[in-house]
Parts: structure tokens; sequence; C-alpha cells
């Protein structure tokens, strides 16, 4: 066991941390300026893109095994403390081509792709030049339960034609989308085991029947990618896009979480770190009552609270990034599922802290932690709410024990050895 | 970055694991039979304690650097997952000589202690002839500020004479205890720095002055080898019984506590996992409106929150661990801080779970739950309350924070930019 | 609408305060002194039962409407408040002969006894000359779901033949106790609706077969007057002894909670009250750090959410009261498992904020708090888990929400009215 | 005690809450849609506003005790339960002339207002014809601690000149907002006692010198009247412009607040009941794993734990309002600070719950959830942040118990009794 990250690590920890403070974080202003006019803020985006790459901070998320894969070798243990760093900014990840939820359709794409279809969506990707989305969440029916996605995918001849209803499909209002992975019923008897219905196919997103109905807010805030509303009515794709093997859509959904969700993770304890940073020195600072905030003992509880859960949940986070990269992403499932449940609800409660101690002004736009609380708030759905991943763990918990059912019957105690 | 134990490790956790199953188990009935006459149970614990040393499971948590110090040259880290093991069983770490808080007299002893006392009071203790105690919080003044400590030592001609009432003196109960460790001021003057006026002294137990007033009760439980009240009347000891130099009691307490609350934070643990065990089996063997209560949600979710909190306090200890084998005990100050604090928390929390799922029994002897959950809810108290542990980690933040004040300025929004 | 209680109420609770203040409190050494010898203190309790009785504070809380009905002619309402103050000691109660379980069992023979069996029970009951205790809770079955419940009581000719296990029988550790009412199963059919199968019966407690087997600990504390586990082994009682009718044994205990939750409640509150008086007083006059414990934050913190959430709860069991005057039990059933859940889970609440305030002394049981905790966390299971009251109150709301479902559409808003 | 409101106050809920139903709830789709546009939704309150007074819901919260006065004649009592029907709907107040923070500044002018202060902005403001905004809050200092406030309000000759930068100025936004009350310092001498210091000027809008920098978003939410940014530079107003006495603007401030806070308080129960509402049927619709939402224990949980948790803040600020009626609103004073407290967290922890029951739709702009939370997040600031109302409650039990110290000695216990 030893808990200190490799030399490299380090030295391409320093190389991007640099590389925020001196290129990325001085632009902050130009982007929000963009965005509050209402356009996405490629001005500020591409030229940095350009000069990351340039820097070797491209790719960085993908592990590319072998000599003629892409991707910059790390492992999920060694990008995951990269994740941190790009997390203190929210639209950071996608200068390093980095970000969600591209890096999961790229390592879909990656593993399960024809080489057509790698040709045609995958190299674009990896290049940066195009914007993917995947289409999962349906408003309709409770999308924790996976096995209720409703949206239909019914092959007519050559075709896949898709009828449904999505939301919450992330970065389709990216003026560069262009491609939507869709999941959707192509098994629709009742014969079938319930995880093995759904499909998912590639759908250009011009494809006649699309329609983004509308970028939804949430928790009052427009991501300038979008979590949208998506119609498909009647639209028709070749069968060449379907992506892996028909009714393999969850085993697909899958292979594609473990990965994101680590970097998900991480940027949630980035976003924790600049939290903690920010109502730090903001205590330090700040005076009531005749003496700073720093002195009082709620205050310092809250900062050392916050300290201390973030310093755990990074260590549970790093170790399933460890697990997968070990065992592979099958065996950390649980893990996964831990993970993202500790670090959303760790978000929520960190910022929210920081916004106390810095009154009105942590409602405000003026400091970063309003707009890093909706996401921490969004993230407790994202991926799956809460709920799924207490009920996953907790189910692996209870089917240890009943492997070993009786074995805690030693502990209990006789009343008549107290006689 | 690597997250296996080492094989000699587990290596030695399986040892363990086996004796603890074959040999020490199956004498809870006996061990209980004693406690409940009123006797303290050696007929029990010294058969296991020569068990043990034979089987190579003696004195483990000492590290002993150098060939020819004693103790079984585990590192903290490598003892630590022992310590998790042993703490399934509150009275187990006896057995293998690695209680506290005679683990931290015999470190003590071992730093800074001189030939004639390592002769008398440390071969004796790593022998497991005698037992010892420390002598530190007092009634009297909240000891959570232990600048507060008001017992005196004063020097008169070739001896210190000891005036004080003490209690939390944990294991001055025991048949066995000889010595106690014995923390006052030595420097009365307004003077002297706050941290720069107490020393240590050894006390043999029977030196006249010396009265073990009561074994105090927690949380209505009564420890066999007890949390007694002592008056120190007029107490003399030769000089030669000052350990350390004078004055510098703090830096010796300091030295103390590091691997000591390692070995506590890591016994809590395995009472965590002790008790995720009997309240999985217990929901899952247990019906109440017509499901068993592993069905319902809320029992899950008490499952899957004291799964995912354990998992993280471990790896936070045992990163602490770590660092005081890397950088020393005291670079890893403040983790030792964090650590404290981390596990009595979880451990009320994780033990109250499993009461509720026990329901009544929970609370009755019949499960070891009730008396473990008085173990953690002082566990709060011990080697300083959470308050004192909040306070020293928030302290370590704010310096850092302090160091780089303004640093955060970049991530602030103008809002001319939204204009 | 009137926040002011009567002005009879308030004369009561100056009698009451100066009964305690006068004749009780001075009593508390002794009772102690008493029962740490293993006595029952029923050389403290006896005068103090005469004083008291001469003072007209005696079965003061029984509503007794009618002109010939035993009782103070105290609503629930008025009670309530004389509950809190005799709540701030636990043994308090029986002083004035309102103490559980008597007090329950004594309403059940008021409202559903024959003449015979009031004579010879209720009788001496209200005269404080017995004592009787309630047999319920099951160690073998999850009594929260009270359906389970599997003793057996056997029609034979005229007599019932009990057969089965109890335990957290309370009360039958009294030296004066001698009557047991037991709940057990009459109708075994499977056909029989799952809450018209059991009865009630008197069972007199030296009747063959009855075995008290051991007074259990709860959280390591022994109640003096116990809660015991008690064998029924082929106990036979004539007929005559059922309470109300057979297999309406649910429809009796419902009519026996309600002003009992109502008196544990309280008794709560006034327990929490004095927590936070000591917690306040101990804040006041302890120094740590250069201060007061009053000066830190997180002590007014902890002070003031007591304060704010007992006084949030006095008033929703003055509610429930109220309630249960002016529209009888039933109509508040709901109302009471609120309560129920309320108390129990504030009073473990503010009793662990208050032992934290005093440090390791909070263990300890030099004051009341480590006592008083344990009452609070079996309160927790005591009359039903938090868990069942939870699930009454979540299930009156559902209810309430199914029979206007659809009513909040209105609130819902078109995503269009956005275009 | 009486916890029944008076026929009165229920015949007026029926008439509210009939008003709401027939004129309001049908308007939510105009309203949203104005705003949507950036307008201020004029075309649907102006007509509701005349459709209100006609049925007499017009300045209910007005207390106005004399005949000639005008109001409603509405105790407090009396008036919070229609205040907590109008919190439904964030905006419905203002239909009712009864929006924050017009009614304070009514209440202001009402009591401290010259007869030619009194003509000129409390009749238009009574009638609804102009609205108004209140000046404390500053950016550049913890306006927590009240005494911090630093705007300048300087005499000179017949004039007071202003200078300082206001925020969260509520309603400044608003197209008929014509009247800033400014809280700000005029006498700065060391000399004069901190509450001493600082005076409230009544300043037309539209003064030169006044600046509305900005409507400033809260958790990413922009109110349709505004939270303000606003600059006084050099404003000159009138002495005759004086409300109340030199130096009183604290005894003035504190006047407005008692009424003010019980309205928000019972705006935002009415807001939790709503939560509860939506949660409920979305529970009872919503299926996952094979089951509805309702059925999951976890989510009977946060159901039930909101009914008991808002029925009891309910009475507590009922209560409040009694005690003002009864005893005047300064004896008051810390039960203000008790519900504001309360209400505040108890606002965002319901709707929090609420907002998970619905998935990811609850944070969406399509159900209130996410508008109405972050009202509830902000309430924990406004009218001061939740630790000034903590310190206020702590300090007022610390002061009690100052009193009646030693009082807890009693309960104490000697050990020596256990000897």
């Amino acid at each position: 066991m030893d808990f200190e990250l490799s030399e490299d690590t380090q030295q391409m920890q320093r190389t991007l941390r640099q590389f925020m403070q001196r290129e990325l974080l001085p632009r902050l202003g130009d982007y929000e300026r963009l965005v509050h006019r209402g356009e996405y803020p490629s001005a500020v985006i591409e030229p940095l893109k350009a000069r990351a790459r340039a820097a070797g901070l491209w790719n960085l998320f993908l592990p590319g095994l072998r000599e003629d894969e892409p991707g910059t070798r790390l492992s999920n243990l060694a990008y995951a403390p990269l994740a941190e760093i790009m997390g203190r900014v929210p639209w950071a990840s996608e200068v390093f081509n980095c970000n969600a939820p591209d890096t999961g359709n790229m390592e879909l794409l990656h593993l399960f792709a024809t080489a057509a279809q790698r040709e045609r969506w995958l190299v674009p990707l990896l290049d940066g030049r195009i914007r993917s989305c995947f289409s999962m969440t349906e408003p309709d029916v409770a999308s924790a339960d996976a096995t209720n996605i409703a949206t239909t995918i019914r092959r007519e001849g050559g075709h896949y034609v898709i009828n449904g209803r999505k939301w919450f499909t992330t970065g389709a209002a990216h003026p560069q989308c262009r491609l939507a992975v869709v999941m959707g019923v192509t098994d629709e008897s009742s014969l079938a085991p319930r995880h093995g219905r759904h499909s998912m196919v590639l759908v250009p997103l011009d494809t006649p029947g699309v329609r983004v109905v509308r970028n939804v807010p949430v928790m009052n805030h427009l991501a300038p990618d979008g979590h949208c509303e998506i119609t498909y009515t009647d639209v028709r794709v070749p069968v060449a896009n379907l992506l892996g093997r028909e009714n393999e859509g969850f085993a697909l959904a899958q292979a594609r979480l473990g990965p994101g969700r680590v970097h998900h993770c991480m940027r949630a304890i980035g976003q924790c770190e600049l939290a903690i940073e920010l109502m730090a020195e903001r205590a330090l600072t700040r005076r009531a009552f005749g003496r700073h905030l720093a002195d009082f003992a709620n205050v310092q509880d809250w900062i050392a609270h916050s300290r201390v859960e973030v310093d755990q949940a990074r260590l549970l986070v790093l170790q399933a990034a460890w697990k997968m990269d070990r065992f592979g992403n099958k065996a950390a499932h649980v893990d996964v599922s831990a993970i993202k449940l500790v670090a959303a609800q760790l978000h929520v409660r960190v910022l929210d802290r920081a916004m106390q101690v810095f009154g009105a002004m942590g409602l405000t736009p003026d400091t970063p932690l309003a707009e890093l609380w909706s996401t921490g708030r969004a993230m407790r759905f994202f991926d799956g709410p809460d709920e799924v991943h207490l009920r996953a763990v907790a189910k692996a918990e209870l089917a240890r024990s009943r492997e070993t059912l009786g074995s805690t019957a030693v502990y209990y105690r006789n009343p008549q050895d107290r006689d």
C-alpha cells in the first residue's frame, strides 16, 4: 500500500495546474461575457484547445492500452488527479477534450464501434472537431430504474425507426454537436429479461425527426452546451448505426459508466477543494461581532468537516480508479456506485457550507459557488439518483452477508452467562 | 499509489483472524461470566496471552526499527489492519499485549526512558507481566485544553511531590496495574509558555498518597480494567522518576498520541465492520409487515451509508499511518486529529444504525452493540473531544489559506462581465 | 387559538414544582444509594407517595369525566404540562401514581374491565398499593409489526392457557408488581384479519408458569423496576380474566396508547429542558482556550437548536393532547404517532449535545445525562420504533393525497410558456 | 390553551383559498410567459389586485387597531394563516398588497412617519399605486452584524447627503417602485453606542445619485422585482425625509421586523405544504423497480419527516404571532429569531426532499420546486443569516441560565452515594 502519486502523475499535475493558471483562468471573464450574451463561447475555448493540445494536455482520459490506440496512455488512477484539477472550472474539461459526455461516448466507440463508425465519429471526436451527446433519460418514466426506458427503436428493413422523448441529453446545445447516442427498446416482447431489451444506435443530429425541443435549466441555471429535451419522431437510421449488439444496450451502458463516474467524482472533488479555499479566505478576511469569521467555532467546524470529508472521498475515488485499472471496470461496479453517491452528496454539502460563509454574496453569481452548487445538486441525479446507488451498495453488502449467514452468531451473548 | 496491502500484512491478517476465530471467540462466554461475577477475567486472558505469544502475535504494535529493539518490526501501516481485527472484541488487544494505554506507555518508555526506567517498567510491560495507566484528564478543568491541567508536581530536594485529582485514568483497575504515568505542572510561573510548564513522572501505583477513588462507569458501562478516578495526595517519587525532560511533558504527550490514535481508529473501524455484519444478517432474517427488513429502503440506506463511510474512514486512517511511517509522527499531526474525529463520529453513527435494525434487542447486552456503542460515545472524548480535533483541522486549513491569501481572487466574477 | 395555559394548570404547575423542589429533589441521593445497594428504593418512594397524595398530587393522569369516576378530572391538555415537570426525575412519576405502565393499565381497566376486575385490580392500583406490567413485546419476532406477536392464549374449558416469551415488560421487577396484562393470539386461524386475532388477559404475577427470567439492562442501564424478560409456560387463568372481548386486543391496545404516549413525550420534553439547563450552566462556568464554553459559536448553536426544537415539539404534543380531548383518542391516532417519533428523536439529540458540552463528565453517572440518554435511546423503540411511526405518518399523508389526486397539476409549468 | 383557529379566520381562509383557486392559479402560465419575455407581469397582476381589493382581500397584514387606521384589523395570529396560503405562489402576496418589503415599509411609515410623509408615501402604498424598497444590506461588510453598516448619511444644512453601496434591496426593479428606505450612519463618532449611530431616511428613487446598478440573480434565479444592487452617490434629500428620530434607526428596524418575519415564515410554510403535496402525488404515481415510489420506506420517511417538521414549525410561528399580539413585538424578539431560523432551515430541507422525489424533473422549471428552493436558500440570509438567529436564541437562553446560576446543582450526583 502506498499513498504517494507516481512521479509522472505529479509532473502531469504541475503541467496542468500551470496551464490552468496561465492560460485558462485569465479567460474566465471573457467566457462569462460571451455566455451572458447568449453565445456559445467558442471564441474562448477553441484557441485554448489548440494550446492545450500543443502542450500535450489532450484526450488525457483515454487509457489506450495498445500502441496503436489513441489516448495518452494514462490509467484511471493517473488521470483522476488531473480531472480534479480540471473540475475547478466547470467548462475547463472541454479545453482538454476531456468533457462529458464526449469522453464516455469516445470510450463507447473505442470499445464497441465498427471500423466505419470509428472513422466517421470517433476520429473527429478525438480531434475535438465535433461534439456528441448521450440520450438516455426520459421525462415520462423514472429513469433511475433504467429498464423503464420506453423510447422505441424498431427495425424496419435496413433501418431502425426511433420514437421517443428524452431529456437531460447533455451537450446537445453545443454548436458542434453532431451525434446522439440513443438508448431505446429494441425488443418489446415481455419475454426478454428486463436488462436484455435495449440497444444503442448512433443518430446524426441532423437526421429528420430529431428535434431539440429546449435547453432545460437546471436549478435555474442554463448550461451553455445544454441539458436538452429532444424528441425523436420516426427517426430513421441505417441498421449499420447500431452500436455493439442488439439488446445489449445495458452491457454497453455499464462499460461506459465506470471511468466517466470517476471523472465526475474527481471534478466534484476539485470543486469542493475550490469551495474550501474560497470559504477559508473569506473567513480570514470578513469580520462580524468584533472577530473574523475564522475565529467562530461553527465556521471552523464547517471548514474542518469539509476538509476531512473531501480527503476521505478522494481516497475512495482513487481506490475505485485503481480497482478498475487492476481488476477491470466490472469488478469495480459497486465501488463506482459508492463513489458516485459519496461525491454527489459531499459536493452539495461542502458548497452549501461555503455559500453560508459568504453570506448573501454566496448566492450571487459574483462567486462561482452558486453555479457549482447547481451542478452538484444535479449530480445527485446524473448517472442515477443517490437512491439507486444506495440500493446497489446495500445489495452488494447483503449479498456478501447472505453467503456467510450465521457467521455473526458467535458474537451474540447468552443471557445465562450473566445469571 | 497502490491500494493493496502487502503480502506480509495479508498473511498476518490471516493468522490473526484464525487466532481470533479458534482461540478467542470461543471464550467470549467465559469472559462475560467472570466479569459479571465482578472478577477481572484473568483466567480467560492469561492462557490466551501465552498462546498468542507462542503464535508470534505479540507486541505487534511496536515498530522497533533497530535489530536490538523489541517489537515485531511492523510499520504503522502494517499494524493498522491488525488492530482492525483485534477491535472486533473490545478486550482482545490485551491478549496480544497491544492494548491501550499500555501500548502508548511502552512507546513513551521506549522513546524517552532512562536505562533504569526501561529495566524496571518497560521490560515487564513488554512481557505482559504488569499493566500501566496514564493519568492526564482531570475532572476539575476542561482537559480538552490540556494546558488547563492543574495537578502539581513540585520539586522538593531529591523528590517530586504530586498533588491533584485525575479521572478517566484507563487501566488503573486492572489487578496487575503497577505504574501510573502522571502529567502535571512542574513550572507554575506564569512566564513560561503554556505548553512548556508540564512534565511526566513515573509513579508506582503503590506509592503512599495514591488512591484509586473509583472506577467510573461510562454511559452506564463499567470497564473491567477501569476508567478510574485517582487522587494524588502528597505523593513523593524520586527525581529519577521524571520521564524525559522537565517541562517537556507536552512534547512527550504528542509523541505518544500518534500511533495510539491510529490503533484506536482501526479498532473502531473493526467494530463498525462487525456492526455492519450484524445489521446485515439481522436485516436478512427478520420480517415485519410482510417483508424482510433487508427489503426496506431505509434499512438499505443505513447499510449502504455505513459501508461507504467505513471504507472512506479506513482509507484516511491508513493514509495517516503511512504518513507517520514515511514522514514521522510530527508531520502527521493534523492527519491524526482528522482520523480521531472521523472514526469517533463514524463509530457512534454506525453502531446507532445497527442498534436500530435490531430493535429493542439492540439495546440489550445480548448483542455486543450496546457496549460497543458506549465505547464509541466515549471515544468522542478520549484523546480529546471532537471539538479539539475540528479546531486543529480548521486551524491547519486556515494557516494554509493564510499563506496564499488572495489566490482565489481570480475565481471571483466581475458583475460587469454580465452587463 | 390561544397559547396560554389555563390559570388552573398554571396553579397546578406551581404546586407540583414546589413539591419536586421541596420534597422530591432532596431525596435524590437517598434514592441513588438504595438503588446502588440493589434495593428497590421503596423507603424513599413510599413516604413521598403519602405526601404527594396528601397534597392532591395523585392520579393526575386520569381524565375521569364522570362525577363517580376516579382521577383528578384533568384533561390530557391539563395533565401534559405536569408530566413535563415530573419527567425531570425519571422515577418521580411513581410518587404521584402517574408512572408507566401502570397509568396505561389503569386506563385500560377503567375503560374495559368488568366490575370484578376493577375491584380486584383497578382499586389497589389507583391506591398505589400494587403495581402492574404490560406484556406485549416478544424477543423472537419483530414486535414493531404487532401482528407478529406469537404468544398463544388458548381456551381450554373455563381457562385460558398462555404460552410464550415476552420481554421489555416494564415494571415486572417492582417488588409490589402483582398483575401482568398479557397480549397474545386467541385466534390462530389464518382466516381472521391480522388485527383481529389477539386478546388481552389479566395474569396475576404469582400464577404458576409465570417466570421473570431476568431484568434486561437497556444500554447498560438496569431499571430498578425492570424491563423484564418473562416466560409464560402453560399459565392457566380463568376465562373471567379476559379483558374486553376476545380477538379485540388491538382495539384495546390502541385505546391504551394515546394518553400514555402524550405522557411519555412530555416527560421526555421535561428531560430535554433539564438537559438544556445543565448544558447552559456548564457552558457558562467551564473555560477552554481562554474563553467560556458559552462563548464558542458551536456550543451556542447546540443550545439554540435544542431550544427551538424543544419548543416546537412541546407545541406539537400539546396539540395532540388537545385533539384527544376534543375529538377523541382515535381521531388523534396519527398525531400520537407523530409526537412519539418527534419526542424520541429529539430526546437523544438534545441529551447528546448536553453530554458533549460536559465533556467526559457527561458520560459518567455524576450528572443525570447518561442515564437519561439511555431512556431516550430506548424510547425510540418503546411503543413502536421510529420506523413504525414514520410509516404511519407517511401513510396518512399519502392517503390524504390519494383523495385529491391531481390537485397539484395546476402548479406544474408548461415549458411552452417559456418558449 | 386552544389550538383551533377562530371562526373568522377560518372563513377568511376559505375566501382566500377560493380566490387563489379561481382567480390566481389560472394565471400562472400568463405570468410565466411575461416574465420569460423579460416584462414585469403587471398585465397579470394589476387586474388581480383590483379583484382582490373588491373581494376584501387587501392590506390584510396591517393590524390597524384604531377605527381611523388603515388595514383590515387582523391580528398577527389572524393574518398568519392567510400568509401561509398566499405563500404557495411566490408572487401572490402582491395581488393582496401584502408583499415584502412593502408591508414592512408600510408598517414603518404607519408607526413612525410624519403626517406629510404618510400622505406622500403611505397612502399610495396602501392603495397599491406605488412600490417601495428597503436598502439595508451592503456588499462590503458582513451585514449579519448590522452595526457594520457603513453607508453614510451626513447632515449638510437642510439636507442629508447619502453615500454608499447597498445590495439585496428587494423590489427596486419593480416598475412602480418609487421609494427607498435607506439605513446608514448618521453619527460616525466612535463614542456613540454601536446601536445608536444609524438612521433611516426616505429617498425617492428618482433622486439624482441613486443608481440601480443591477438586479442580482439569487441561486441563478432573477426575481422580476429584483434583489438589486444600488449605489447612492452624494444623494441629497431634505431633512424632513428622516424617518423617526436621528440615530434611532435600529429601534425602527426592530419594530419593522417582527410581523414581517412572521409573514415570511408562514409563506415558507405554505411552500413547504405545497412541496409535500407535490411530493406525495409524485410518489403515488411514479414507479421504479416494480413499485410506486410511495411504497419505498425512504420516500415515506421523507414525507413523514416533512409533515412533522412543518406542523411543528407552524405552531412555533403562530405562537410567536400570538405573543406579539398579546405582549408586543419587543417581547417576542427572541421568538421571532427562533421562527426565522426554523422556517428557513425547514424550507430548504423539505424542498430538497421534494426535488429528490421528482428526480431530474425536480431541478427543472417544470415544477415550482427549483425556484421555491432558491427562495428558501436565500431566506437563510434575508433578515439575517441563520447564525445571527442561533446566536440570539442562545444568548437569551444563556441569560436565563445566568439568572438562576447554580439551580441545576441539585441534579448532580455525589459519587459517594454509589460507594
